[in-house]
Order: structure tokens, then C-alpha cells, then sequence
């Protein structure tokens, strides 16, 4: 490669990330980026009003004490098998730099969250991707040859379909050599989370996040459970790149609305319950989708492309999203929002297939 | 090595970076962490009054274009040439990841911000020190040599020295085929930046932070300014890395400080004028220090040693920071509080040293 200026040379070059789009405009369906309809916790407003400004020029606690002990009182877990970072991202992107430190390569499915083979390559991290099933389930058998890391959304992004317990901790098991991260982001929306395994197998890691069930997405909330010999380092490698990375205000925000339980589960009951429905009127439709355990539903329209679906839906501003890549392009992922953001959107569908 | 697990064999093993105490009780004078003594901007106190908790539920705009903004007037810039980030660390660990990528060594002082080498480190980046001179002035000359790219803080940290932009400018001149990164963490408090020299040098980055002058320490914002070129190869790994990171409460608050120019102006003014009069307490003590530009006095003691005062100190409540390693256990860190913290600290110094 030729450059216009010698310190080019040396510039990591990566293929960035395109995350879907935030529009601007106040009027619009976002149904594109898996974020919560309803508000967070009541509990947290009333952090804000509360909060002294002046504490603001002193560093956070470097260790989100306040946040962490939340946390593990409404897991059951002991602080030191919980890791909190700025968003699930934080917290996955830190987890490859501290494990995925083999020769051989990391494995994960061809269709999965588009960050993990990101991140590989940021970190020069060598991966093979995993075909699903027909039935976009994925074959543990897949992960069960020499691998330098394992890593799988459960349920799987963007089809949201779920794996059982019991097959997560077969591919674990077969795996002492590896460490194994299971990224439960949309685990709250009815999935049984493999967390209890943390206490059996030391190379487990379970990824959760704010940014979904909990309604706080725009407060970067991730966290991570594991052994206390995985998080100790991952904290190793943290406080060497960066000591104080959650904010105040956050670290007491995620502590409030880890609090409220009652509230979280009745706002995530209406998720599901949206979810539910929402699949029965996709069918209808003429979509046809794997059954979804997520916030989302991973549909493919019958009657026109989902190009062309994504585009008339968008004319109509109600955005939700499509990837035009191999293997996914038939595909729309829509997020379940409220009830009325969705019978907008089946009008609209009604319309742009019907019409 | 051997280890308990075999997934061990692959976790990548870091000397993780020691930050300064942040003690729990309230009662303490803390002069350890070079946190600014006055609050934030009182339109921070507006932005939490105002912000409704439902937009948490929205990842943040991944440009934190608000922020951007309000850097971008300020400081008479293009957006473009503006990094932000969750605080400085963040800010350079990103720079170091994205730009000192040669097989050459990066080069910095033997004295200097610790975290450096903590981060050549966990990036495998070779790096070698250069002595300061013995008045803590940098010699030019030892960065004229062929080099990976090149970082200092101007004012130096820990010792508070300002070198001229004259200076940097001939630095930044002798190395076309280098990133030259200038951390100015402390420039607000009486240094001249080099802020101007990015507009005619493309491989020129200069970082800046909210945490002292701004009086942000706990809400985590950096920013890093450089050529357009320069900003846009950092965007491109930290959108990979985690393309959502400053949540949207930071990026309101810290444009409403960036806005409050009179009140900025001020509050680091009452600091410049408690450091000068300190300097001069400091030095009927006995005690020696290379002359600071900084809102830290890097200060020895002449009748006992600066381990012996920093546990003295600390016994009465009086935080400051000491480490007890070669060429700089001579020497305390004395952050320059406020008039009151400051008069607390010089009697306890006086019943220590003369008592």
C-alpha cells in the first residue's frame, strides 16, 4: 500500500462497525436497534434529582462498588464473579482481549451479532465461523474440535432463537482448553440463563446487559459473570487500559434500577406479551420467522423482497433492519415495541404486501 | 508457566495500573488524584433537572455530535477534528491502539504519566524512556531518533513542567514518519497549548480532559484534536472497539460545561492563584520542586523523607500521592486544593517537619 504520509504506515485499518441508524426526527417507528419501549425504573429519576453536581469532580469508584453490590444481591453471586463495563460491548470486546489469546482460532456461528468477527480483527484474533442449522439452531458438535475461544448470543442475534441449558454446558464441558462466552443480552425476554453453570465450570463467561430488558441503552451498562479467577482478569486487563470507565451517575442509576424487580418484570412481561401477538400477526402476514425468545422477530416476508420491505416501511418511517449480506438478506429484524408502535407497523405491512 | 486451568495458557497477563486512592470517608483533605476542588458548571446542574429518563431507554448518539459540537465552538475547530472519548485514558489508550502500530519503539520520559507503559504493554507495543534533564526538562534531541511514534504530557505529570510549543513544534517537525501525541491533561492552568500546531501538522494529536479544569473527573470525558486524517483512522477503531460509549447524560453535561466559558475561566484562575501562594509555603518548609504549570506541586521534603511525610500526612487525614519507586521517591504530589485544604495541609506539615 502507498500512502500520502510515511506515519500512515502504522495505523491499524479495521472495517468499522456500522451500528443501525439513530434518526434524528422525534416521529418516527424505531424498531431497528433493539432498545426497550417503556422508560427504566421510576428509581432512576429520582438518582438525578438527588445527585450532588459537586461530586462530579471527584474519579468514580474505580471498582462500581455501589453497582456491583446491586447486582450480585439480585443474582445471588458474590461481587468478585461479576465484571461491569460501558455496555455489553465494553465488556465482550475487553473479554476477547484478556482470553482470546490462542493461535488457534475462535469460533462462533455465521449468523450472530456482527461485532464478534469486529472485534477479531481489531485484536488480530484468528476465527472461524460456524454454519447454523436450516433451522438456524446451532450443532454442538460444531464447537467441539480444537478452538481458541468459543462465543455465541443465546438467544442468537439476530434470529433469536434460544439453546437450551443443557447443550450450553455440553459445548463448555468439552471445552476445559477454552473459555466460553455465552452473550445473554436478550436472555430476560423468557430464556433460561446459563448463570448457574458459572458455579461448576471456571471457563464460563455470561454476558449480560443493561441495554435491553433493563430500558438503558443510552446509559452503557454491560456486565459479565463468571468464576472469580475470569473476572480477576478481565478487572487486570480493564485497569490497565482504562481504570475509571464508568461514570458516577451511572454506576448509582444501574444500582437503582437493579433494585426495582417488580419493575423490570412487568415491563418485560409486556414485551414478551407484544412479542406473542406480534408473531401471530407476522403469520398472517405471509412472514415466515424461527420461533424468537428476543425482543425481536427475525422475519422474512413472503409477498416482496425484505429489501424492498425495509425501504417502503422506511418511506412510511418506521425503521427497522436489514443487513443486504449473504445468508440474511431475506430477512427483516424487528424489534417488538409497544402495542401501538406495532399495529402501526402491521398497517403499514398490511399497505406496502397487500395494498 | 504452569497453570491450574489450561484455558489459562491464553489469557493475556498485564501489570495492571495502581490508581491513587479514593478513600470512602468524607472527612478527608484529598489532594492525591488531581481532582479539581471547585464543582462543575452550574448548567450541569440544569442538564440533570431537565433530562428525561425515558430517552435512557435510546442508545446515545454514537458521534456524541452535541458534545462535538460544543468542543468544535469553543475551540475554533471542525467536528472532524475532534475525538471524544470516556476520559482521557480512553482518549489515549484508543491513540496508541490505532496509531503505534510499528515494529519500532514509541517513545516517552522516564518520568512521566504511569500509565504509558501500561499501555505499550497491553497493546505489545515496544517503547523505550528517555531521561529527563536534571532540572526535569525534556531534551528535545533523545526524540530525533528513529521511533514508533512519540507521547508526553505538557505539562509533564508527575512533575508539573511545561515545555514551550516552540519546542513540540521542532518534535513534531523531526518525526514526518510518527504520530506525536501531546497529552495536555494540565494545560488550562497556565500553559500555552499546542493546540494551533494541528493545523499544520498531520501526524499531531493533542489530548485534552474534562477531569481537572472542567471539574468532570466523574463523568469520564476526554478529547483528542488532531488532522481530520488523524481523527477519522481513531473513529474508525473505536467504532469498532464499541461504537456507543459516552452515554447521553455525559454528552449533555459535558457540552452545557463546555459552554460556561466565564465560569471555566474563573475557577481555574482561584486555582493558578492557590498554587503560586502554595509554592511559596512550600518552600519556607524546605521543601524543593521543579517550578509547576500544573494544578499539582511535585514537591520534596528537605527534613524527612517524602515517604515518612506522605505517611504522616495520610495518619492526619491528608491525602497526597507518593510512590515509592526509583528516581521520583523523592517526592510527593501535592494536587493544589482549595485555600482552606491548603492551610489544613501546610499546618500539618509544619507540626511534621518542624514538630
Amino acid at each position: 500500500m502507498s500512502f500520502a504520509n510515511k506515519w500512515e504506515e502504522n495505523v491499524r485499518r479495521v472495517e468499522p462497525y456500522v451500528p443501525g441508524e439513530q434518526p434524528k426526527e422525534t416521529d418516527v417507528i424505531k424498531l431497528n436497534t433493539n432498545e426497550n419501549p417503556y422508560p427504566p425504573a421510576p428509581a432512576v429519576r429520582e438518582v438525578l434529582d438527588s445527585f450532588d453536581v459537586s461530586r462530579m469532580r471527584l474519579y468514580p469508584t474505580p471498582d462500581a462498588d455501589v453497582l456491583v453490590e446491586a447486582i450480585a444481591e439480585r443474582y445471588g453471586l458474590k461481587k468478585g464473579q461479576i465484571f461491569v463495563g460501558v455496555g455489553s460491548d465494553d465488556v465482550i470486546s475487553m473479554a476477547f482481549m484478556t482470553f482470546f489469546g490462542s493461535e488457534k482460532p475462535i469460533l462462533f456461528p455465521n449468523i450472530t451479532y456482527s461485532f464478534y468477527d469486529v472485534w477479531a480483527e481489531v485484536y488480530r484474533i484468528p476465527y472461524e465461523t460456524k454454519p447454523l442449522r436450516s433451522d438456524m439452531t446451532i450443532d454442538p458438535e460444531d464447537y467441539k474440535v480444537p478452538n481458541g475461544g468459543i462465543i455465541f448470543p443465546n438467544p442468537n442475534a439476530p434470529t433469536g432463537v434460544l439453546e437450551s441449558v443443557e447443550m450450553i454446558e455440553e459445548i463448555v464441558k468439552a471445552n476445559p482448553g477454552s473459555v466460553v462466552m455465552i452473550d445473554e443480552a436478550y436472555i430476560d425476554f423468557g430464556g433460561e440463563s446459563c448463570l448457574p453453570l458459572i458455579e461448576k465450570y471456571d471457563n464460563l463467561l455470561v454476558i449480560q446487559t443493561y441495554s435491553k430488558s433493563r430500558s438503558m441503552a443510552g446509559m452503557r451498562i454491560g456486565m459479565a459473570f463468571g468464576s472469580e479467577k475470569l473476572i480477576a482478569y478481565m478487572n487486570d486487563v480493564k485497569f490497565s487500559v482504562n481504570s475509571y470507565t464508568m461514570n458516577t451517575v451511572t454506576q448509582l442509576c444501574g444500582a437503582a434500577s437493579m433494585k426495582d424487580e417488580a419493575y423490570f418484570r412487568q415491563s418485560v412481561q409486556k414485551i414478551i406479551d407484544t412479542r406473542e401477538s406480534s408473531k401471530e400477526r407476522l403469520a398472517e402476514l405471509g412472514f415466515s420467522f424461527p420461533d424468537s425468545k428476543a425482543n425481536f422477530i427475525f422475519a422474512s416476508p413472503s409477498k416482496k423482497s425484505a429489501g424492498e420491505v425495509f425501504s417502503e416501511l422506511k418511506k412510511r418511517r418506521i425503521y427497522v433492519r436489514w443487513w443486504d449480506k449473504p445468508l440474511i438478506r431475506d430477512y427483516l429484524r424487528i424489534t417488538v415495541g409497544t402495542p401501538e408502535e406495532m399495529e402501526r407497523l402491521f398497517t403499514a405491512l398490511e399497505e406496502i404486501l397487500n395494498g
